[in-house]
């Protein structure tokens, strides 16, 4: 199922994508609530998708917490420019992005004045359903809500000149996520794809994680209690490079759908 | 002013601490919402400080910010230990603590299974009290809704062997906050004392601060923008060590008061 928050006519809901009769076009078929905490009660309206402004599908009130280094050619790239060399962390090596840095799709990310070289990190994102604390890696499942797509913008000089990577990849509107959250999905072999003005600059399969995905939350939930809608992003492959002014970027991870912000 | 945020007979409730008649003991005046959303209307109801559980004054809903290496003979003991040498930043250098990880004064301090060195680090932490992206230092005032202590609990060996210090700092039960948040203080020259089991450990002003006040709340919300009841905290004077099971750790602010906790 594929959960959408979206604006109409000045107001926000949730809604599950959905065919039209016929195989016609996608609609948005309005809940009642928030699925996470109220289940999937219709108001038993829907509405083209095309007419909908769709927003990030939920805002953590806790925590968005992300995996650096989890993919060995980012490793490699990264090698001597955010760190000393070595190689992959052991265990996920964990840190935080504040929600005040989320944006929807749709919306723009903002190149900072003190920085001279803003990132894209395109990422698979797990949306937390309930709240975990010591999680096993073989219960995961049981906490997670779904998936969407990510971008975990980043101020490359900023993150290398402070060590600390909080600011670097803080900064308000560097957190796109959506367009939708996808609960029904196999993280196993899922394509994520990074594309800056139609061309492929990252493209990885979820299949090359060095940690998995039960492993990351698993590890997380050791330290954090995991609230629901907490999202934890899980690194990005190899193929970072810069985003400059009015340049259009997409996350697309196959089964979720196309992330795409425009840089301001 | 003295805002306690408190819990009797299981209700939870916002107050000020306040003199009984005939300089008695401390009471705290019941007030009839959140003050910094609600103002200070009281209900009428006064009760004895002593017959009221104290709870963390403010829960984050999106950020705690922490300053690292912010006086000089702190900078100097953590050489080589979490960083390579050098002088203190030119910027205050920012992180994040999640909100999962506040607990209140009288709470227990949790020491990770996972960890080997669980450490104190007494702070005085700014509450901010309205939003505020891009303030000028002169302006910093306007968005600060008061101060109180926190105990920046950290797993030293975790952070020296992450390199990123989010999984360390952010344990869950390591941010304790309190016991009150003062809205009347003067930030220029405040001792900040932590002691374990009565025993200083680290005493310093806030008048040795590297980056002031000003400064950092300025930094952090370029970067961020700032909610109210974010907290900053804004770094700790030289003297952390160890934190051991059935140790009890005092901060102690001159003017806010003592947040008090035992280590388990």
């Amino acid at each position: 199922m594929k959960i959408a928050r979206f604006e109409h006519e000045g107001a926000i809901a949730f809604g599950v994508l959905d065919r039209a009769e016929g195989a016609g076009a996608i609609e948005v078929v309005e809940l009642a609530g928030d699925p996470m905490v109220a289940g999937y009660e219709t108001t038993g309206r829907r509405l083209p998708l095309a007419g909908v402004r769709l927003l990030a599908p939920v805002i953590p009130r806790s925590k968005i917490v992300c995996v650096g280094k989890n993919y060995e050619e980012h490793v490699e790239e990264m090698r001597g420019v955010t760190g000393p060399g070595g190689p992959a962390p052991e265990e996920p090596l964990l840190f935080l992005k504040p929600n005040t840095a989320v944006i929807g799709p749709g919306d723009e990310i903002v190149r900072p004045a003190v920085s001279e070289r803003v990132e894209h990190e395109g990422e698979l994102a797990v949306v937390i359903g309930s709240v975990a604390k010591g999680v096993a890696p073989e219960r995961v499942s049981e906490v997670v809500y779904g998936f969407t797509c990510a971008n975990d913008v980043t101020a490359r000089d900023l993150q290398i000149a402070d060590g600390q990577w909080a600011r670097a990849k803080g900064f308000d509107t560097f957190c796109p996520l959506g367009p939708v959250i996808e609960t029904e999905f196999d993280a196993t072999d899922a394509v994520v794809e990074t594309r800056v003005n139609g061309e492929v600059r990252q493209r990885a399969s979820t299949a090359a994680l060095i940690h998995s995905i039960e492993r990351i939350v698993a590890h997380a939930s050791e330290a954090f209690t995991l609230l629901p809608g907490d999202v934890i992003l899980t690194g990005t492959p190899a193929g970072v490079g810069p985003l400059r002014r009015g340049d259009t970027v997409e996350v697309e991870v196959s089964g979720i759908g196309i992330l795409r912000n425009r840089v301001v």
